[in-house]
């Protein structure tokens, strides 16, 4: 690895160095490091680019890194993985994906991830996009997340997109069975003239399902964004959805929540807020010897955090 | 009159009798009843169904009543009135439909209203839909509203449709200019296998312009609803739309409102929730003495006060 896909490595995945226990690096289109372990298995796929990660029931406190960097400009990368999680495990998935684009061609990834959850299986899934480089080239990443959650799994996933992500197209979908409990926390960020669009399906099939959608996103300058957010209520269940959104500059931002209640014994919320920054908290912290600038950027800081 | 148009008359308008002051009834597609004042001026358009309703400048305390009565069944009546309120002008305008259908054909109303208000006008505008009658004829309402603010006028809107409507396609659309403000208040039940979709949009176009959009509905037995509702920031403004929905039996209900921020100075909330009647509240009540059926009444109907 170079030093730019270092770099990006460190930005996606929090990663020094090639990681411990099971990982998969992807640069380029291409698998470029790949190790298992006695109960994580990862096998590329014949049909299509992209990998099946195997991880037996029972696995515990293990973990899978699966990052993919784009150095090149003009690299045109889909990739589909599909994670087979076995009953009563308790595992932690790092899948993040970092475009360094010094070039004038467009770089694009896009990600399915499919995730079959076992029966009271726990996964945390952690996901950064980030895009860097000064060429005039356009970084595009456009996920796709499909989360089938067993009785009584439990699947929790932090997606962050913060900066450098010209544009993206953000749809995950997820079918809850029994007791199953979903929590999404996404973080965005866009500036210039990005655009972000993000949607989110999730289907409360069975009896005590939960989901929690919480997004929060800050737009500045010219750029745009879009959230969508259904939760479908089947079964007794109970669904909340939120959107908070920072709007500075020029920027405009659209969230569009939907419920439906299907069932008499579905109890679902939402509440969405968008506005600027509140002129008093600007005030406090320059009270307190900040620029202007320097305040807006910890009040972001503090409201991505 | 008959009997059948008196009792839609006070379901629809409150009126025991022809009421005072500006009036224009309509029955099964006709006007059977108009009066005018000094300040009010009430002219049938020439070019398709419907009327003019002229409010004089200053006008102050003056209510308009303009109910439209169905009761022979299979009638498709449309109906297009314009509502012309001059400045500083302060008025009740109060527009609810009946519709008794005893027969075995549909009947239905559609009526298109649109509003100009004018600088610093305030008006308070009341519409009721009703329906009763044991015929197999379905009763079909789909009012479409459009109301233009202009600066610094104010509307409230009351609007209810309880009981008796089998299907409705509600359509609101409005657009306030500077330091204008909107407030609706919508209350809905359905029940049996009714449907009920309400649609609003509100374009904030002015600087300082306002909008509060509350809707509280319940869905008995096999009944549909939908709720939409979107507000536009296109200034400096504040918006809030919320969305409280009782489920009961197998009915379904859906509520999608969207935010849009196309200005850094506009302040936009939504919330909605749908649930059913909480338990703890049942047993209060029936505890002092109601059955289980008598608690559900008394609480969906506090619920819709």
């Amino acid at each position: 690895m170079d030093g730019i896909q270092k770099e990006l490595l460190e930005q996606v995945a929090g990663l020094h160095e090639i990681p411990r226990g099971a990982y998969n690096i992807r640069a380029n289109g291409k698998g470029i490091a790949r190790s298992t372990t006695a109960n994580i298995d990862i096998i590329p796929k014949e049909d299509k680019p992209g990998i099946d990660i195997r991880i037996k029931a029972n696995t515990k406190n293990e973990a899978v890194h699966i990052p993919v960097l784009l150095t090149e400009s003009g690299i045109n990368d889909a990739v589909y993985n599909d994670f087979f999680i076995g009953e009563n495990a308790d595992v932690t998935i790092i899948a993040g994906c970092g475009i360094h684009n010094g070039g004038d061609a467009k770089s694009q990834h896009d990600g399915v991830h499919r995730f079959f959850v076992g029966k009271n299986a726990k996964v945390r899934y952690v996901e950064k996009h980030y895009g860097s480089g000064d060429g005039k080239g356009g970084r595009i990443m456009n996920p796709t997340t499909i989360v089938n959650v067993d009785e009584g799994g439990y699947v929790e996933m932090e997606l962050a997109q913060i900066k450098g992500i010209d544009s993206t197209d953000r749809n995950t979908e997820s079918t809850l069975q029994k007791g199953a409990t979903l929590i999404v926390k996404e973080k965005l960020m866009t500036h210039g003239t990005q655009y972000a669009k993000t949607n989110f399906l999730v289907n409360l099939d069975g009896e005590d399902s939960s989901a929690n959608v919480v997004s929060r996103s800050v737009a500045k300058e010219q750029s745009k964004q879009l959230f969508i957010s259904k939760i479908v209520g089947n079964n007794k269940c109970a669904g909340h959805t939120e959107c908070d959104a920072i709007i500075m500059d020029d920027a405009s931002v659209s969230a569009v929540p939907e419920l439906t209640a299907n069932c008499v014994d579905a109890s679902l919320i939402h509440e969405a807020a968008i506005g600027k920054i509140a002129g008093e908290q600007l005030m406090k912290l320059m009270t307190l010897g900040l620029t202007e600038s320097e305040a807006e950027s910890k009040i972001v800081e503090g409201f991505l955090k």
